[in-house]
């Protein structure tokens, strides 16, 4: 029996972790395939009980498990510690690159009863189908950082080697292989040394797929095409930082990124976990948004034990719910019949 | 009389300077100030008579200019030519650090008539009215890059020092306090040390402005909310890549790129451009959009010349001029009297 970690964090991690558990559990009731799902610290609740925001425990227990599924870390009460102790960097950051997880997909498909909760306009959006390959484990996030003296100032270093560029923009082309057959390379070559080698590799890259049309786009006109135009996006790749923006900015096109789920894979092991944060300011109110973390289960389903047809049922379930007018409040129109967020749990997993 | 040193580089930026100039020019017919203006070389123009993008003869007329009005530089042509050479690098962002322009100012400000332009929505964008200051001299575009081997790797470093940190964030408070008082600051300071170090620089200037709202926001999280809810913003200051990124999200706000001016500042000159690049794809066809360039000149009016009320003027005669339903074809809707470049230039000296 595969092993799931739930390391359900800090905030809305708590609620909304159970509620994907419940609806993994619904729809493998009848499957030969059972998942057993395990418990760890991670984040402020880490800090708070052991101490260290990734405990030796839960790495090990990380590195032992099939899967793991994460909620969200961090908060205001950890905000006064070192920053590589804090929830974000000593715990999300650090267990993405212990485990190596180099790919983070983010899904970005239109659902006709969402498009009037996006902010843009409906002809705009509504036939929005991308993913975003962000690059989880190099680039400024972990190269080289720190202060000087005299003048006192603090630098970040952004450093790609070839082998990692190479294995995410692999991936890029795989999954346009499987989807549209266009791959978007997003850098910022007209300035960046590392964009311009990011672009030597990818062209490198591209020999092997002559089936996929590849173009590269500057950074700063991808975030303009993504509101402008989002619509000519099938497949995106680019390194973390710059991923990282597009990301949240693509999740405004589905209208909350409470529906944004995300896959970091390594190629043998996923961590799923929804594109949203802690949001401290609604937690402990069963208000939040429990899809996201619902459909990054849906995408465990897929990615980590092939059960493509089970990730369907959840995701169709969900399609269903909406369907029906049911909204958490970030989604919610007048008229819409509010549900919180075990209640909305319960209902994808009636749908099923 | 003030000398003004004009460079339309390439592109269709061949085609917006000069319309910028004849509206200088019939602002200031009966007025006692009067602009010299000269004209210099600069990009793939200046590659190809003098074999460098940025002459001495430009650099030397530049800094005897008390002002500069640039087009945009750049084009297939010379996007074979190693990275420092080209048009942008060496070029727009040598001129932009010889001068010292370190901070860069694009208002947003939605006009009525333009509503509908937006790809978002319109209640979302009727009121937008915000102001984006980007650091321009410093961090990724200026720090030490290059290439490693063993294995092939490549790099740019962000760093920044107190002091450039200092004057731009000095900057959005003296700009926050013109207006809504409200400053955002934008970072990664959950990731990024420079990010942190540039927080703690913020909080330290920000004891001299007690009648401003300063917040802090993640980029990431930023550009999620210009796409939310843009009218939270007055004053955005931040970094040069993430101001990149964020001033290029922000003109779509506008419905597009060809309506966002620019001023490149450092205390005592200024270069003023349009936001948007030399479209080489619609170059010498007199369709190109010279409002950014105008309304560029109108912003070298109130801040190299205190000339605030003939910088009024040209933005109320721009609003006439659309207001009547002249748009060029990157704004047009169909019912719309569409302009070519020359003829919405001659519309809005007709309006003065
Ligand atoms: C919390 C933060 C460190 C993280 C990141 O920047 O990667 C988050 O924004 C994300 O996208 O998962
Ligand atoms: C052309 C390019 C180097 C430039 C930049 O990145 O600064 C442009 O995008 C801009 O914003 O003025």
């Amino acid at each position: 029996m595969p092993n799931v970690l739930v390391l359900p964090g800090d905030g809305i991690g708590v609620e909304i972790t159970p509620e994907a558990v419940k609806v993994l559990e619904a729809v493998l009731k009848d499957h030969a395939t059972k998942l057993n799902f395990e418990y760890g610290l991670i984040g402020g609740a880490a800090i708070d009980e052991v101490g260290k925001a990734l405990p030796d425990a839960t790495l090990a227990a990380a590195q032992a498990a099939d899967a793991i599924l994460l909620g969200s870390v961090g908060g205001p009460k950890w905000d006064t510690l070192p920053a590589p102790q804090r929830p974000e960097l000593g715990g999300l950051l650090a267990i993405r690159k212990a485990l190596g997880l180099f790919a983070n997909i983010r899904p970005v498909k239109m659902l006709p009863m969402l498009v009037e909760a996006s902010t843009l306009r409906t002809e705009v959006v509504k036939n929005v189908d991308l993913v975003v390959l962000r690059e989880l484990t190099g680039g400024l996030y972990f190269g080289e950082k720190g202060r000087g003296t005299n003048p006192r100032s603090a630098f970040d270093t952004l450093v790609y080697t070839e082998e990692e560029i190479k294995r995410i923009v692999e991936l890029g082309f795989q999954t346009a292989v499987k989807r549209r057959k266009k791959l978007c390379s997003v850098d910022k070559a007209n300035v960046l040394e590392s964009s311009r080698f990011w672009r030597e590799i990818t062209l490198e890259v591209a020999k092997n797929y002559p089936e996929v049309e590849l173009t590269h786009m500057y950074v700063d006109n991808a975030a303009m095409q993504l509101v402008r135009l989002p619509e000519q996006f099938d497949v995106i790749v680019t390194e973390n930082m710059f991923g990282d923006i597009l990301t949240d900015l693509a999740s405004m096109l589905m209208g909350s990124i409470g529906m944004i789920s995300s896959a970091s894979l390594n190629g043998s092991k996923g961590l799923y976990e929804p594109a949203h944060g802690s949001a401290p300011d609604i937690a402990g109110k069963n208000i939040a948004n429990p899809l996201a973390t619902i459909l990054s289960g849906a995408l465990m389903l897929r990615y980590s034990f092939g059960l493509e047809d089970e990730a369907q049922k959840i995701e169709r379930a969900i399609e269903r719910v909406l369907q029906e007018g049911y909204r958490t409040p970030d989604l919610a129109k007048p008229g819409d019949k509010v549900l919180g967020t075990r209640e909305m749990g319960n209902a994808v997993v009636e749908a099923l």
